[in-house]
């Protein structure tokens, strides 16, 4: 199997780092996204392609029937699982987005002609080599009481030059999540703005390797060791801020090009694509579950599963838990065949689930806190067998034992409680389930708007037609 | 078809009332379920009983498949939204219960021999002879932080006397939601009091013509006029005290007789069983559709609709509707054929949903208030079409006028809003949803405890497993 | 003592209410009133003007010491206790506004030359003769959707025909609160319409005399049995809606004419008012106290109180009241001289108190709700001591009977609390405290760009400048 | 001026750490605290003792006037700036609970004859010599189920040998925060057990240099960049446990020894301690004004002020910010001189201050990730100065900037951002807010119990007297 290599251009504390795969604060991570990738070997998260005679990642089938897409589900939950839900962006998102342009790819036609081939040859290559994708929408957010339109144009991903081959680009997007480790990233700026649209309404996919890009890591929360941290020392995942200085983009790389209402359509898009929602709640149950087992251990290493109000407090959780698998799950057994033969979940129940999830993840973490309170904030800062004591060690094996756990189970226990409700990568994951959505007042607009309110209305109307008729009987 | 007759000894406003279905306080619930109880005689409400000849409420059919469940779920659907989800104790939930007992009779020979005899005789005649029936559990409260064990023997219902036939009792009875209106009601103290248990320990159905049984009306909410309150003045069920004075129950409606255990055991079958929970949710389901349809038509009859503070909270009515709808058909796919043949729906989605169902129905309302807002206090007292003066009249309908509808269809509309979140009955709901599945603190504590936490603890396994190989090959 | 008169034409359930005190609707709400006004002739509520030689309101005096306010507070106090904090427009929230303007009158004749002159003799008028006054300044909300200025002519109030001696106005107001027990009410119509602004920038007060004008009344809450309904049957101040129909405004009481900035201004000096936010604050604590009162009697007439949970939530409506009580006294030893020579209560601490109101009493009574639950359900539709059956009413004694309270105790304060939870009046209150001040969301903007941010900004200034200086340091 | 030295056997990351004051993870607060020691020379932190005849802190002052406790709180006050509210448990908090002892000496004197004296001693002592002090309490929780009555000898601090001079004790402590930094601490084991009380019940001081005293670290968050982590870096005050390994006790430090009545006493006098009280709660205003500040420039940066959810969101804050503030005016307001001279601030207010508190915080943290959003995890890693690329650093200039402030300023108040929301210290002080008043359930109950209720008892009375006398008048 071929090693990752990751991208090109990456900065870290101000250094441009050299060596990706043996970093501190990569080199965990690197390893957790190979282990996945060779999973990709075997069942459930492999199939065999017919034509390739070897496996691909689940992701890029096209499933005709409820089972198909059942045995995607079983791909996706195998990687997340893995990971314990606390990666979000792995390739596995993006293969789904991919694949949903590929199903649909005949309806991009009327806004580039080249759409239909190039995303075809993309989708193959993808799948054959395996190759890691994320994806940048955002530019920089400056004022954001300025509609987009009126920004300058610096602040807008624009094209500085044209040639036969292809594009310069230069510009910045945020975020790409995942960016250090994946061989590509998807582009688009779907905004109509007024003047020269065509430097602005491209959609193409760039090499990690291009001359010019460079890669802005935040902070990274992955250089601990594994013992203490073992969360963030595997799945920090990264986010990152991609600087474009005159990017060259081929031209079988651009998608659209230069065409407004083409790009906004794709961005839609992806925001109504099923098969990448689909993924994206399959997560998020994983990692509600893995929250609701570690508070549940918590609670129970310290016997507080006998007070009332704790028991209240973690049955929320499972409720929480059997909510989303309810919807997840309904999704499937309504999910359908559309015209274009592909059997799709049903999209509400992924929507709502998507919506529950913003609220649903902070809302576990304080439980979580809640539950294991100050007993977070005594833990000793390193391992028990450390302590350069014996004696000591002895005493502090006394000190921390569990009702019914040892010294050594019960601060491993709290220890993982402490990256979810503290750690740096545990804040982070806060943030990002509140906000990954996008903007949570605009998701819950176009979920108001988009929604099915015939039935309700009927419901209504029949309602009120009754009243009227028994009203006309009393007359 | 027979006339109901309703209970014998009603009071309210400190007076026997006479003629029930005439009383105004009375007549128009009379006609409701007197309408509903027509619908027996046609699918989906009713199904053709082989031996009986005759239709019978589905209610009492005992599913082999998943699709003699659907048949149920229909029915119950089907009778929901004829009161739009208002009427909560309507028979058919006490004709799930019986069947329940009837489908596992056998299990409680241990505690009373003559159990399963007399249930089957009991469930034919119920099912047969279509009459009405509701449930009397609770004692009067009167100290809540003394034990009930420590009750004083008045506070609990008690035989006082003894005879071949049957047995005397004495106490009172609360809440018997729906009794002015039924042939019978089922009643059980299932509590451990330690000296002269048998005395207490009765489970037994009685006649509400029984003489000695005295019916205890709160004040009525409908004797209102139609057209001003349709909900109130068609839908209350009444909740009422059932005071015993030496009432007679006669052997053959005692199923279980002075078991402590046997009388527990009963009603945590209650507590626990499916098809009576399955048709509380859904019929919660259809209440919830009825207030987010109700909001949606409000919102949309002042315009507010464009706000993006509306959208949000509109959108959350969705989501509770497409919550519940999922958990109940998880329940139903999910659900298996138990050890007896009958195929029941999986519990726990039924009780995350009535968990959740305690918080919803009251955050529905108070989204419905956030919305009509001050429009629900200036509503005329009136129809405007009453107003003694013409020319008045037509102002009233210029100043009534909504954004798209006329003063009438607005004002009608915003007269349900507000017994929904403004009158007496509404008010009785927003109480019945939070409390009619007990207490809620016992109810999370039994949640949690019952909860199969093993997928958790495994999830959690494999993660620390996982851990621990890592560490070692670091070492 | 002169009788109150109230309304010219008043419209109830389609029909002109000819005798309003002897009407079952009104008279309650009349007594009180009575009662009230009755109170003026006494400290603390009134005190005697020096040049009338008699009592007067202190709403009228013009505090210029500290000690001066809190005479205030003390007449505040004294009427809102006297309806439990259930009236909300009583009189001394009108008269503190027409002081106010009283003491800013100069500020408004850039507006109207004749303001200051007309304001004067109306504000001895009113405290002189205890006229009774209300406000209305909403106009008919069809389509909220549309700025106002885009609404059609008809849909407000605006001016059909002017003499030398006055104008003459068609329109509609809502809500009037109190409407049908004044004497004038206060109108306003304070927005920028592009076209004509002459014919809708107007303020002026208007008789309820006056012919033309029609009170129409939401239904009444108030014809109720004092026993069954003591709150309803003595403070429902009515809600209505004002109808103009050609009604003649005189001269001498249109205080600004035709001038849009003007009638602006004026609203402005309303909603900012800070006498009259004095008024609605004490008024507001005053019924926190009310329901926190009647819910720690319920909690302990059933002995709950005993239960963590049920301290911890009537804990929480002692927080409110404490909190609110703090604010308040904040205000007032804040308060400060201002340039005119008043003594006015700080605003902020005002504003804080009416922005926590909007939740905090919709908050206690759920918290009421929760503590009586189903008790409030079981209540006999009548005293005991008015059933026609004497051994059922010493049956009914024991059932009913509480920890430490006799049945009739036990029931009296449910009762009250069912008036608080569950009647219409309740529902009516709890969307007023929720509304009253206006549009929530707009509410909370002004107070955020009005807010002081300027001693924020220094202390993060200090913190800035001396991570600074510490890194200057470092290098 | 003498430098502090901290404690003797302080343990981090499994080593004892020999020269704290140059250790990174302690030298940053060592200089805090230093700097806050200095300004003890100076008003308004100091005051000059007369018979000492040097300045000593403010938190040693016995106020007899309001003026005098509000000279405590401007030394609280600037205390608490200096470190942004940041730092919990700074020896002013202990300072204001040995004045507490001190001022209440005689009454412990039924416990333990020696305590005036040897309080009196120790006063002095710490006022003179500027002595640091913290906390220790709570044994190890092990099975919070069992009652501390059941727990294992060794669970609980005892004594394990006597002589004439003191005691020898072990056990463990559990959570003395600042515990590196201070020259002493208090202990207390404030349960009854039932047998051999007094080997438990014994309230002392120990010097942190004790021979057998090891004080176990959590993990540190203080060695960090000062201008990547301003928080992290001055304030990390540490949290630790207390390993009692046979630490000798001399007499004159042991203040009640083997009474359990006592040591229970003493600890529900620190509870109640309004002058200990009254300095968290100035500490806690200083930080709610602290994270109202920061989230104020962050939504400004990025111009987000202009929306009504962030405005409304932003104005909570200000709202906490004078609610507490007002409850804290109003407690010095209704603050008296008690029996013993003392002027005290009324002590209701305080705890509903702290009550709040428990949650403000925590909503404060949570507003302020709501406002900075997926701002908070694209900021680059290192200051943008820092970047081995000038071409690079322009760039990220631009990319970077704010809506009116440079890249330089929005990324450092972002930073700051990041520490309170996303931080190991800021999710520290989250927990700590949380919990630090003790078990929340616990305190509410107190609450609960200790309110006066007397003012709503008469409240209500007066209400059911005058409905009581309606009633009559209408018989």
């Amino acid at each position: 199997m071929t090693a990752i290599k990751g991208a090109g251009h990456v900065w870290l504390d101000g250094k441009q780092v050299t060596n990706l795969a043996e970093h501190a604060a990569f080199k965990g991570t690197f390893q957790t996204i190979q282990e996945l990738l060779a999973r990709i070997d075997d069942e459930p998260v492999g199939y065999k392609d017919a034509k390739l005679g070897k496996y691909v990642h689940q992701a890029f089938s096209i499933p005709t029937t409820k089972e198909q897409l059942l045995e995607k589900r079983a791909a996706f939950e195998a990687w997340s699982i893995q990971s314990f839900g606390m990666m979000s962006r792995l390739s596995d998102y993006a293969y789904a987005l991919i694949t949903g342009y590929y199903i649909d790819r005949e309806q991009f036609a009327q806004y580039d002609a080249t759409f239909p081939r190039k995303i075809e040859r993309y989708y193959e290559q993808l799948k054959s080599e395996r190759r890691l994708l994320t994806t940048a929408i955002a530019d920089p957010q400056i004022d954001r009481s300025k509609p987009l339109t009126e920004r300058p144009e610096h602040a807008l991903l624009h094209v500085v030059e044209e040639t036969t081959d292809g594009i310069y680009v230069s510009g910045a997007k945020m975020i790409a999540t995942g960016a250090p480790y994946v061989d590509d990233i998807l582009v688009n700026t779907p905004y109509s703005k007024a003047e020269e649209q065509e430097k602005f309404a491209n959609f193409f996919i760039v090499s990690t390797q291009s001359p010019g890009l460079e890669i802005i890591c935040r902070k990274s929360h992955a250089a601990q060791d594994l013992a203490l941290y073992p969360l963030a020392s595997q799945f920090d995942e990264m986010d990152a801020v991609v600087v474009f200085n005159r990017v060259f983009i081929p031209n079988d790389r651009i998608f659209i090009r230069g065409n407004a209402e083409g790009v906004v359509k794709a961005h839609r898009h992806q925001q109504l694509n099923e098969l990448a929602h689909y993924q994206t709640v399959i997560r998020l149950l994983t990692k509600l579950k893995f929250v609701a087992g570690v508070t549940t251990a918590v609670a129970e290493s310290i016997r507080v599963t006998e007070f009332l109000n704790v028991q209240q407090k973690v049955g929320e959780l499972y409720m929480q838990v059997d909510t989303i698998e309810a919807l997840l799950h309904t999704s499937e057994t309504n999910g359908f065949v559309q015209e274009n033969g592909v059997f799709t979940p049903s999209a509400v129940q992924l929507q709502v689930a998507r919506n529950l999830g913003t609220s649903y993840y902070s809302r576990a973490i304080s439980i979580l806190k809640e539950i294991g309170a100050g007993g977070f904030t005594q833990l000793p800062s390193t391992l028990i067998e450390r302590f350069e004591d014996e004696a000591l060690q002895k005493q502090l094996e006394t000190y921390y034992v569990g009702a019914a756990s040892s010294a050594k189970q019960k601060t491993a226990l709290f220890r993982i409680g402490w990256e979810l409700v503290g750690s740096e990568l545990g804040s982070r994951h806060d943030l990002y389930e509140r906000f990954y959505t996008g903007d949570p007042f605009r998701i819950q607009s176009l979920f108001f708007e988009n929604y099915d309110k015939l039935p309700l209305d009927d419901y209504l109307d029949t309602f009120l037609t009754k009243i009227q008729q028994r009203e006309e009987l009393l007359l």
